[in-house]
C-alpha cells in the first residue's frame, strides 16, 4: 500500500468494523479487498476485508428462499454488490458454508443446514455474478485453519487443530502448512471422535462423541446434574457468570465439560503434534472456566513430549470468524 | 531396466526374498538398489531392495550393546556390507527405529526400546560409513505410510491410515500424498485416542486408549472374560485357529476386540476422510474374524458419506513391513 497523507482507519489493524473513509482516501485504501461470505441457515453474513483483516464493510442478509437457487439469487445479489462498493479493488471471493463441501469441484455435496441440498452445484450457479474473479467455496468448520493462521491465534505455525464449541462442535485442521480437508472433504470431523461409546446420544446418531459433551446441550446436561432439579441456569453464559462470581456448582459443570473437552484434546495431539490446539465457539466464552480444566486433562492425557510443544487456548478472532474465514480462504486462493 | 536375455526372480514381484542370480544377470538386476534397515530392540533386520519392492537380500544381526554407540557401530557395518554386496548400485539408505524421530535433524529423541537414549544423533554417527549417500530416519510405525502406497494396499491413495495392532499400537498417515508426522515427530500417535476415559490401562499410563483394547494384551484380558477361569488359549494365533475351527468362544473375543478397533476407526475415518485403513501388525492374522466386527462397527460410529468412500481391510506387506518400509522411506528420498 503507497504511503500518503491522512493516515485512515484502515491502518489501525484493529479488526473492528470501521466507517468509510473519504472518497480520495478509499482509492489507496482499497487496493487489494476481497469478500467473505458466511452462509448459515437462516442469513449469509458478508463484508469486504483487507489484507490485514480488517473488516471494512460487513451486512447481514435474511435468507429469503433456502432452496439452491433462492440462496444462489442472493449470494449473487451480495457479489454484484460487493464489486460496486470495492471499486475495481477486489481480488477474490471466498464463501463459506455448512455440510460438505468438495473444494475441488466446489460443490455443496450435502449440508445439515439445507437438508434438502444434494450435490449443489453453488459455485457455477454464482460465478455469472463475480466478473471473472476467483470464486472458492469451503466447509465453515475449516475455515479456522484458514483465518486463524493468517490474522489470529495461530499466526506463524504450521500445525494447529481448532475446535468451534457452539450448537455443534466444528473442527479445523492445519498440518504442515496444508489444511486437512480429505479426498471427499469430510476430514477434520473432530466434533465425532468418539470419547465412550456408552455416553450420551449425539446429533450424528452415536454415543459419546467430543460434540455430545462439549456443545451447548451437553453443557446445559451437565448443568442439569450438578444443579439437580431445584434451580438450572439458563444458557452457558449465565454458567459463566456464575462461575465468576463464586459459584461452585457452576464451576463443576465447567469442570465436567472441560474434562471431556481434555480428554478429546488429549487424543488430538497425539494424532497431529500440533503447536497449538484453539478453542472458538459460543462456549468459549467460559475462558480459563473451561480451558484450566481441559489442559489439566490434556496434560495427563498425550504423549508428554507432543503436550510440552503445544498450547491449548483460545481462538483469536472470535465472534467474527466466520466472514474472516472465508476472507483468509479468498486470500489463500490469490495468494 | 534394460531388456536383456534370461529373465530372473528379480522381475517376478512376488516381493519374497531372492536367492542370487548370477553374476552377469546381477549387473542389470542391480540398477538402481536402496538398503532398508529396520532399527527393534534387539537386532536390526536389513535388506537391499530394489524399485519393485523385491528384497534381493536380507538379513538380521543381533543387537550386542544397546548403547548408542554400540547400535550405531553395528548400523556403520550393516551400511558397508551394503554398499559392498550391492556392488555400486546402491541409491540411498533408509532406517526405521522405534521412538519419537526428529525426520529434519535425524535424531532419535527418546525411545521406548532405548530408554537410555536421549537426542542420539543418529544419522550423524553412521553417515561416514554410507559413501555420500542419502541416509534417512523414520519412526517405525510412520514406515507404513510409505511402504503401503508405493509397494502394499494403498497404491495410487493419496489418503490412508494404517494401524499396526502388536503388543502396542503404532500408527501411519498419509494426508493428500503426504506423511503425517507433526513439527516433532510426534504426530500419527493413533494406539493413544482415547475410547473411553475409564478404560483398561495402558501402557502409556493413561486408561482406555485403543492400544489398551488392541494390542496382544488387551486381546488376552478379552480371553480371560470370555473364556473365564477353565482354559484360556496361549496366544492370539491359538485364538485365530480356534475361531476358524468354530469356537464361540474365541469369535467371541474376536469380536470384543474387533468392536474397540471399529469404534477407533470410526473416529479415525472422521478425522482423516481416508481412501483407505489398513490393520497390519500380528494381531492381523486373525483376518475377518476381527475385521468383520471392527467394520460393521466403524460403519455405524462414521459420517456415512465417509464411510462409504473408504475400506477397512488388511495391509499388503504383512510380515516384511519393517524391511520394506525402511526401503521405501529411501526410495521417497531419492525419487
Amino acid at each position: 500500500m503507497p504511503e500518503k497523507e491522512g493516515a485512515n482507519e484502515y491502518d489501525s489493524g484493529s479488526g473492528s468494523l470501521h466507517f468509510l473513509a473519504t472518497e480520495n482516501e478509499q482509492e489507496s485504501i482499497m487496493a487489494e479487498l476481497v469478500l467473505g461470505a458466511d452462509l448459515g441457515g437462516t442469513s449469509i453474513k458478508w463484508g469486504l476485508v483487507d489484507r490485514d483483516g480488517n473488516i471494512v464493510q460487513e451486512e447481514r442478509v435474511a435468507l429469503m428462499d433456502r432452496s439452491p437457487d433462492g440462496v444462489a439469487a442472493q449470494l449473487r445479489e451480495v457479489i454484484t454488490e460487493g464489486i460496486r462498493r470495492a471499486e475495481g479493488s477486489l481480488l477474490a471471493i471466498g464463501i463459506g458454508s455448512p455440510g460438505l463441501i468438495d473444494a475441488e469441484r466446489r460443490i455443496v455435496r450435502i449440508s445439515p443446514n439445507f437438508p434438502e441440498w444434494e450435490n449443489v452445484d453453488l459455485v457455477n450457479m454464482i460465478v455469472d455474478s463475480a466478473n471473472d474473479l476467483p470464486v472458492v467455496l469451503e466447509n465453515d468448520a475449516n475455515l479456522l485453519a484458514y483465518s486463524e493462521p493468517r490474522w489470529g491465534a495461530a499466526v506463524g505455525k504450521t500445525d494447529m487443530v481448532a475446535l468451534t464449541l457452539g450448537t455443534g462442535v466444528g473442527g479445523a485442521v492445519l498440518t504442515g502448512g496444508v489444511v486437512l480437508r480429505g479426498p471427499g472433504g469430510g476430514a477434520a470431523e473432530l466434533g465425532h471422535v468418539p470419547l465412550n461409546p456408552d455416553g450420551p446420544l449425539c446429533g450424528c446418531g452415536n454415543r459419546g462423541c467430543l460434540e455430545a459433551y462439549c456443545n451447548i446441550e451437553g453443557t446445559m446436561r451437565a448443568a442439569r446434574e450438578v444443579y439437580g432439579e431445584e434451580f438450572i441456569p439458563a444458557d452457558p453464559e449465565e454458567l459463566t457468570r456464575r462461575a465468576e462470581q463464586g459459584d461452585e456448582k457452576a464451576r463443576e459443570v465447567w469442570q465436567r465439560v472441560g474434562f471431556w473437552l481434555g480428554v478429546g484434546v488429549g487424543g488430538l495431539v497425539n494424532t497431529f503434534n500440533p503447536q497449538v490446539v484453539l478453542i472458538g465457539g459460543g462456549l468459549s466464552g467460559a475462558g480459563e472456566w473451561i480451558l484450566g480444566p481441559a489442559r489439566e486433562v490434556a496434560a495427563k492425557r498425550s504423549y508428554t513430549p507432543n503436550w510440552k510443544e503445544t498450547d491449548l487456548k483460545l481462538a483469536g478472532l472470535l465472534g467474527q470468524s466466520g466472514l474472516l474465514g472465508a476472507a483468509a480462504l479468498a486470500f489463500n486462493k490469490v495468494g
